[in-house]
């Protein structure tokens, strides 16, 4: 038919099954709809969340893990999930990594002319230091892993080498150029070893240009030589881009003094509300406590923390009794071992626990936009069945996609798994950096977080999945 | 049928429809998605919007209507318009109010001990100065217009009514909440001069509980007396509704020196693109470049200034023509008076001009969530069937709404109306204070939001409405 009357057909249509569907929602899931919109009243009004996360950036401030601040994270998230309500807080052991940054770092890069920049970077985590003369050469440029391979050991050999891989702009999802540029701190330093790179820069993975160096854990493969390597900020990377574009005669030096310590005894932190019906099913909501040592780890991952400690607060205080138990998780160590979260998963096949659902927020703390889902599709039809129940809390998302690294593991149960998807435009101004503070995070915004997690949680108690 | 068995069926009916939908969807609009993808890459990578919203905030500053700055960005904007390549820029007069804040504010709470307790408060948009001596009362406080009637003339008179409307927090949709407390701002003086009081203080209309007072227009009531009115901190609010609560014997007094001066001359600014095959046809985007003189605008509205230069830019860049005629317009005096708007309506229609379609920007620079509609049912559809090519850009709600006091008159001429709407969770926390600045604006949210609005405007000039 003609594209006209088509149209005209196409939208009276939509529009007729549009009224269809709303109509049998609205019927379907009133009761529902009440009891979120109670949850939700509750948060938005008398919510703690945000003064708890104020807590752990404010007065312990950045929580890596093995450090003295991470175990009172520990003490103080027991203490905060008791205040919640919970009827049970206990710590779970796992032995973590101990990587500490050391002393101060410090680099530059020295033109021809004689003339210095001093670079603002940090040792990746994980990395190793370069000892007291730090490391110094020339740099080797390289925007892909193809164009690594391609220099080969020929060119690499004795040089640092500069990972400048930008965050791609035109991704409106961040996460998606997160990962795509991710690879260069993660397995860069271990790909420049294995062709004799004797130090890495890493441009910092933001989707900004400042004078922040944002950390992050790299991998290093036992094939291969363990080398120093650093990120830069974007605002030098752009710089020393532009100076090896116009072929200035250049050598980088830069000092750290990481290192790897011996494994130590760390913990999740766990709060529950037992189930009424059906306790043994498990329904597991969390983020992670250990954040990186230059951040308050306020987006990364306090948020996480505190929205989970707050579903168990507003159940608690509005006397809801989840048919099956909710279990608030602050998981240690995602950045560099996601140990806890091993810990957790083998704690629970160990015990033959039956887990249903696992819900993690890791992507900041700002206005939930959806959820990813990570399940089979019978259950992603019954998770497609609420989501009108979202709506009126601005989540519209809810597609497969991503859950979080601490609940990963427990697909090995055959756990159904989301994670909470949030506007994510600001997040890696921020990530791994030191300007995530507090003071970017919004308590609407985390609130409201935390409302559309307890909405989801909730549900599953009450109906399975 | 069962709950169970009608679950499924409905669940299978969505999948059906879903997939069905897309599949139509996909074949019938995948021209305009590419053109649309081609518009976001060069905002995402090029846009120019945030520096020019840099210039406005930073190089000029406060622009209120009257003032030199407002002048100043008249004219700044003009050169972007130039700059970004419209085929035609102009300035359209229009006379407009001219009130000043003049010399320092203060105020005050004294305790029957003795004891003062300083307020952060300031004038209202149009309101009175007090003269040199102030006002100073007790205060009654009002928590709604039926409160304020039942106390009437015998409690008011001669007091200075402090009118505490907190903006509710269970709803999501801020706007709803400022709606609801607004009228304390706007009509309570009026309201209170009613009754005799001498002066107003008005809880400042904040999401937040902080020390800035928030201005904004108040609109006096030629029957009643014009009194002097503040707006305090909501900390300050909160302080002196517990001390009135506990009370407290207690006497407010504050002194502004403001005052409404004859009208001057100002300006629209337009810049525009003739379209190729229905140039008489217009499409007017736009945003309004007055903003308080306590704030450097930036959320509101810079922001949908910035955006609408940059549609003019993008579209040039890409060498893109519309058939109609696209029109960037930065709208004065949208704060105090929208004579601005009122001007572009009242040339467009002794111009006889056709205007078809009007979209505003002016909910801050937040990440776009969708469009308020304002239009008839068969616009609606149209634009209904294009919805899908905006989820890749983050925009979901496409339903009846608000669109923007700026081109509100146009809906005397017929045009169909609608306005961005943003993540609003941050947006009362700033508006019409001091930390209303460029620093709260993210590069990346403002452009999607400029991404948004171009792909609507290129729809509309495409195909009309």
């Amino acid at each position: 038919m003609p594209k006209f009357v088509y149209n005209i057909f196409y939208m009276k249509l939509i529009s007729l099954l549009t009224a269809l569907v709303v109509t049998m929602s609205a019927t379907a899931q009133k009761t529902d709809s009440i009891t979120i919109k109670k949850i939700s009243d509750e948060i938005m009004t008398n919510g703690n969340a945000y003064e708890n996360l104020r807590y752990l950036c404010k007065k312990i401030g950045p929580r890596l893990t093995g450090s003295a601040n991470a175990q009172k994270a520990v003490e103080a998230t027991a203490k905060m999930l008791k205040e919640a309500g919970a009827d049970t807080v206990y710590l779970q052991p796992c032995m973590v990594p101990h990587w500490v940054r050391g002393e101060k770092e410090e680099g530059y890069i020295k033109l021809a002319n004689g003339s210095r920049r001093a670079l603002k970077l940090c040792a990746l985590g994980n990395s190793i230091g370069t000892g007291k003369n730090g490391v110094a050469n020339s740099v080797i440029e390289v925007r892909s892993f193809a164009e690594l391979d391609m220099l080969g050991e020929k060119v690499i050999k004795g040089k640092i080498v500069f990972f400048n891989f930008p965050m791609n702009q035109t991704y409106i999802r961040t996460f998606r150029a997160y990962g795509e540029s991710g690879g260069s701190r993660g397995r860069g330093p271990a790909r420049a070893a294995k062709y004799g790179a004797i130090g890495v820069m890493v441009r910092s993975l933001s989707s900004n240009l400042d004078d922040y160096p944002h950390t992050g854990a790299t991998i290093y493969n036992d094939s291969f030589p363990k080398i120093p390597a650093v990120a830069i900020s974007t605002n030098d990377a752009e710089w020393l881009s532009l100076q090896l574009k116009k072929k200035m005669q250049l050598t980088a030096w830069f000092k750290t003094s990481s290192q790897m310590l011996a494994d130590v005894p760390s913990f999740n932190v766990i709060g529950e509300i037992r189930g009424s019906a059906f306790p043994q099913e498990i329904i597991t909501v969390g983020g992670h406590l250990d954040s990186w040592d230059l951040a308050e780890g306020a987006q990364d991952d306090g948020a996480g923390c505190v929205q989970s400690i707050e579903i168990i607060r507003a159940l608690k205080a509005l006397e809801i009794r989840p048919k099956r138990t909710i279990r608030a998780v602050m998981f240690m160590n995602e950045e560099n071992g996601t140990r806890g979260a091993q810990a957790y998963m083998e704690e629970a096949k160990k015990k033959n626990e039956q887990h249903i659902f696992a819900l993690e927020s890791d992507g900041g703390g700002f206005t939930p936009r959806g959820f990813g889902l990570e399940m089979n599709d019978a259950q992603r039809l019954k998770v497609l069945y609420w989501k009108p129940l979202f709506y009126d809390y601005g989540v519209y998302e809810l597609a497969p996609g991503g859950s979080g690294s601490d609940i990963e593991p427990l697909k090995q149960l055959g756990t159904a798994l989301a994670g909470l998807s949030v506007d994510s435009q600001r997040y890696f101004d921020q990530h791994h950096a030191g300007n995530d503070t507090f003071e970017t995070v919004n308590k609407r915004e985390l609130h409201l977080g935390a409302v559309n997690m307890a909405a989801f949680v909730w549900l599953v108690s009450e109906y399975g999945l």
